[in-house]
């Protein structure tokens, strides 16, 4: 993000405020096109395998969703994925780590081709996750929320043999609700806290974000999950942001009242995510660090990232296990 | 500190080099000189109770330190304490805690005014402590570790009844190189990490840092303080840090290992020093948090003050009290 990207998403009051998503394709089963084909006349692109391409950063929370939610559903082997750099240049993500400096499929240094191929007025950030078309090279979403829940709901045919209901529809008014309010307090509320340019704007997020975290904490002091005794979609958009929280959000966003490991209920509930399988192997806490300290100049201007904390708990066996 | 006076103190590999102390007179039961005149020919200020005036800001650990010393020594009513305000603008410490923004003894608004009527040359930071001599308006030292020293050896004339020997003659070899261990890599070590600007220098020097925490921890796991069944000025030195430690070290200066709450001998260590009298008392916490993260714009340039980290831990009581 740099500083002028920043300042746009300032309020009045110093508060932070997220742009919206500009890409809202969805790939839904119900679409009427046929295999190669675009869009129906609803907007849908047709279920393909092999033809999207997921394009996340391993420090990217609302990224890192996307690539759990296609693990735990075994979707790996039908929707590709590619990796960017966790620092971005003036040029913002880039493909890095691949040979040559460009992403071997869709053969682009920079995920900015991709946006700027698909709409070529388009100024926001540029964001992962984003899914997309290689058939056309374009950007069919970037809408991370839908694009998970579509992963689970659309996506069925694909899913592999004993894979996870990640959005059980007799409890989807809850988990919305539930996932609304982590959403807006927790995975948003870190970066209020971080991104606040006043004093007031910080302390509402972090009161909100630590009185949402002890609610959280009493309900799972009584389940085993958010929704009980299964994992699901809740829980992995509150695993993504508690698996940062003592490796970035505690220090760099000032989300300071304690530690997750200083939160007995969250922390082993956090652990237990972590040593599930879909979970832990997809964690970089290396990417992860350097991302967050190397890109935020305005928050972190050394660019310095911080030798700590010692993470080794994270593997550690649980004892309800 | 300033951006300017920052660069100064930075060398060429991105380490920070903390400026010598300007100012060394010394007050000395060896002074020839009768009350009221000024050093002897030999440069030693005469002992003398009301004469002197110690200018500190709750904020500073090297301030902090003479005024632990100054009242278990009892010491409080025979050298008097200004203080400054936790934080500096461009003219550097201000008395605008006082009434009219000025100290009611030396009746000046800034510190410098003071060095300035010393040393019209003065270019050097401004620091606390600072003792003064109220008759001449002048400072005599700013030598923070030679003061507290000298509260102990050269003013036991006037020490309080019962008052400790906090530098015992017997062990003084000993304390001289564990004060100096406990210096460089942690009284100071906190700030060769927070105002590297490199990450080698950073990572050189939170490796010393938890290093000697480690050590001193080991040390402390076979002995009630530092030295022994009594506390002396190494234990004042090292909790001067600290105290600091999670409320502004762990996240401002990035010395994130771990928290002090999470070393149990250390943190046992320093609740039981904050709980003798004469150490928790001079203990200001919010003054701590306003003054390093309202300060050093160029590690956080919003200037905004952490809500956390929950310090009530360091009133609990103690298991073995």
């Amino acid at each position: 993000m740099s500083v002028a990207q920043f300042s746009q998403e300032t309020s009045g009051k110093g508060e932070w405020v997220r742009q919206a998503n500009r890409f809202t394709g969805r790939v839904s089963a119900a679409s009427t096109s046929a295999p190669g084909e675009g869009p129906d006349d609803q907007g849908r692109w047709p279920v393909e395998p092999n033809r999207y391409r997921l394009i996340w950063s391993k420090a990217c929370p609302w990224a890192h969703r996307a690539v759990i939610v296609r693990r735990l559903l075994g979707l790996d082997d039908v929707i590709s994925l590619g990796t960017v750099d966790p620092i971005r240049d003036e040029r913002g993500w880039r493909f890095t780590l691949d040979p040559d400096g460009r992403d071997p499929v869709l053969g682009v240094e920079f995920l900015a081709d991709v946006y700027r191929a698909t709409d070529p007025d388009y100024t926001g950030r540029v964001t992962v996750p984003a899914l997309i078309d290689t058939l056309t090279g374009q950007v069919v979403t970037n809408d991370y929320p839908q694009l998970t829940l579509d992963f689970s709901t659309e996506w069925t045919a694909f899913h592999g043999d004993g894979a996870p209901d990640l959005y059980p529809e007799a409890q989807r008014p809850e988990m919305d609700e539930l996932m609304s309010e982590i959403y807006t307090d927790v995975n948003n509320g870190v970066y209020k806290c971080g991104f606040a340019v006043s004093q007031e704007a910080y302390e509402s997020a972090y009161r909100g974000l630590f009185a949402r975290l002890d609610a959280l904490s009493d309900r799972l002091a009584r389940r085993r999950f958010l929704m009980g005794d299964a994992i699901t979609e809740a829980d992995v958009r509150l695993f993504t942001t508690l698996v940062r929280f003592d490796a970035v959000y505690h220090n760099h966003f000032k989300c300071n009242r304690n530690k997750l490991t200083e939160m007995p209920v969250l922390w082993t509930y956090a652990r237990r995510l972590f040593q599930t399988p879909g979970f832990g192997e997809t964690v970089d806490f290396d990417q992860i660090k350097r991302h967050y300290y190397g890109t935020h100049a305005v928050i972190n201007p050394s660019g310095i990232v911080p030798a700590g904390p010692d993470l080794r708990g994270w593997v550690m066996p649980l004892g309800d296990r």
